[in-house]
């Protein structure tokens, strides 16, 4: 983040016709948004692109989720068909809706508003082995610099994450721990809606999982699951690409890429739920300085976004309950991000509007 | 509201392409605003109008603002300028600006976009006498109903509450105090900031203003400030008028009246911070069938405005410690209500989409 810009931000902020600090949240993220982009006012992050990044995901057979597999396939027709509510949010705040296809398992028609990016048909099942090969993770962190580059590239100035895949707030829990060190109960949630025995099931099923690949947090360590907690964090800090391989999915390695691609290209991200706040640990895992791009849309009602979203220091703009993904929540949040910035480039200073100053002075 | 449109709401929320129950409050809401048009679905909040009600008080005299009172008409040519942040904020939105003059000291020249509809200049200083003559406060309120009638005939189908008054924070915690019966430590703010010791006096300026007029709450009254406190809260409830010109503000007047006057025509009323809480306490108390049409746009910085919503129940959309007034947490909101209405109008449910329902179901 650009120091002077950021003083610029503020000097500015300070002299506009409002009480001094008046916009609370909006005026910090402002000032974050200024350095950002190297200067004050920052670009108007407009006009914003939403890329929703759909993947299947091994870990369904554990009978972690009451919906069929097939849905991920269906919900992407509906997204191209125009019939979710991400196209509904996305129309209400003039947002772009892009689908990319990065591990479907169904093979889908091509079709406008897709972009084909299969890097496998689903991730295999994370209880019994990886997730994903060290290359797939890889093409698919790939694939969504790509994708951020290109939406860039195309006149967007503002991205927000989407995300579909059925099962994948269990491969986000099973990031969440890892990455934050937090027990699997404390971070497994209800997902889409399960009961309370099938959310046992799940709590159990990420707690294997961890187990499996050595990630198990200082909690679980102590009943046996692996070594220390400090020699954990060491590797969870040191190799995140391996975690990401071993328990994530493929849209969450896409979107640790779109949020490296959009932070490159000095452009603000606009982070929706509990897929994208794993997926935000993963990117700030490998390059801390990608959270200064990122702005934490909503917190969910996943228990999992909230540990994710505390570890990353991120504060919310919306705060509603959501727990529906595809970038909704991210949605919600644009037109306060950019009222944020607007108020940079059209409200007028004191001297300028002839408005007395506190105590006043001009 | 209308009980068979919310059942109806309720049932297509059930049958969208989403998880039951996953947009959280925005469902709620949906539901509710089915309720108050009386059809499902409820016709788009689009276009929207801010009303900003704009007054001076004579409680300024006693020091409880570092603001010189001519900031209010100052900030009214800023408005009518399109230089203050809701203008700014109305433009990311694409909701119309109304400045409706109800009490500015300064006489104001014709402008376009301003109603001149002055009551008086000013109120009287509520610690000498009551802020309005009983038959100020009617008036105002008949401004305020007239204003949201005129709007909603002009085409308008959500309407934003707006505020600009120098020491309209002081004004507002006297009457949530007597409202709520929380003592004035409790709901009195730092308006647009203010230092400890300042702070303080303003806390004794409502303290002393509510017992001037009998309307001390338990607390207060405890110490000899007057009745007790069931006497003192059927007096409230009895008379919310003459708490009203005891103690509020034209444009508190003005915006009970703007919010009755939206209830009336069934379109919702976007509250937006302390000064409107204050005002929706007055409307309330006099109907409360309004709050059925009042949607909290936001939670203000303010300690009275989350008080006012705690006791009239309404769950605020942000909450981002915005203490700057002007309809400005109310125009954040906005793309929030009609996101919430556009998934009834916009979403396919499963069976038009094809999509698979929870347990494999179609």
């Amino acid at each position: 983040l650009d120091e002077a810009a950021m003083a610029d931000a503020r000097d500015l902020q300070s002299r506009l016709t409002k009480p001094p600090g008046a916009l609370g949240v909006l005026e910090e993220l402002s000032v974050r948004l200024a350095g950002l982009a190297g200067r004050c006012p920052p670009p108007s992050p407009e006009p914003a692109a939403v890329a929703v990044f759909a993947a299947d995901h091994g870990v369904h057979a554990q009978g972690v989720s009451p919906w069929p597999q097939e849905v991920t396939a269906q919900m992407v027709a509906n997204f191209l068909a125009g019939g979710a509510v991400v196209n509904a949010f996305a129309a209400q705040v003039g947002a772009e809706v892009t689908v990319v296809d990065v591990g479907v398992a169904a093979p889908l028609a091509p079709a406008p508003g897709l972009l084909p990016r299969k890097i496998a048909p689903g991730t295999a099942d994370l209880t019994r082995g990886p997730a994903m090969a060290p290359e797939q993770a890889r093409r698919a962190m790939e694939t969504g610099i790509e994708v951020a580059r290109e939406l860039v590239a195309a006149g967007n100035r503002c991205l927000v994450t989407g995300d579909m895949g059925i099962a994948n707030t269990t491969a986000s829990a099973a990031l969440i721990a890892a990455f934050t060190g937090l027990p699997p109960e404390r971070v497994t949630g209800r997902g889409t809606g399960i009961d309370d025995a099938a959310h046992a099931h799940k709590i159990e099923v990420v707690r294997a999982a961890l187990a499996r690949h050595g990630l198990a947090p200082a909690e679980s360590a102590v009943i046996g699951a692996g070594g220390g907690p400090a020699g954990e964090s060491v590797t969870v800090a040191a190799d995140p690409m391996r975690v990401l391989a071993a328990v994530g999915g493929l849209e969450h390695a896409a979107l640790a890429g779109f949020i490296l691609g959009g932070a490159a290209a000095r452009v603000p991200v606009v982070l929706d739920g509990v897929i994208a706040g794993a997926a935000a640990l993963v990117a700030a895992a490998l390059c801390p300085d990608v959270l200064g791009a990122c702005v934490a849309g909503h917190r969910s009602a996943e228990p999992g976004h909230a540990a994710a979203l505390e570890h990353l220091r991120l504060r919310p703009l919306v705060d509603l309950e959501l727990r529906l993904g595809e970038g909704t929540g991210a949605l919600l949040a644009l037109p306060l991000v950019q009222s944020a910035v607007r108020v940079l480039h059209e409200v007028a200073t004191f001297d300028s509007a002839g408005v007395s100053d506190k105590n006043g002075g001009r």
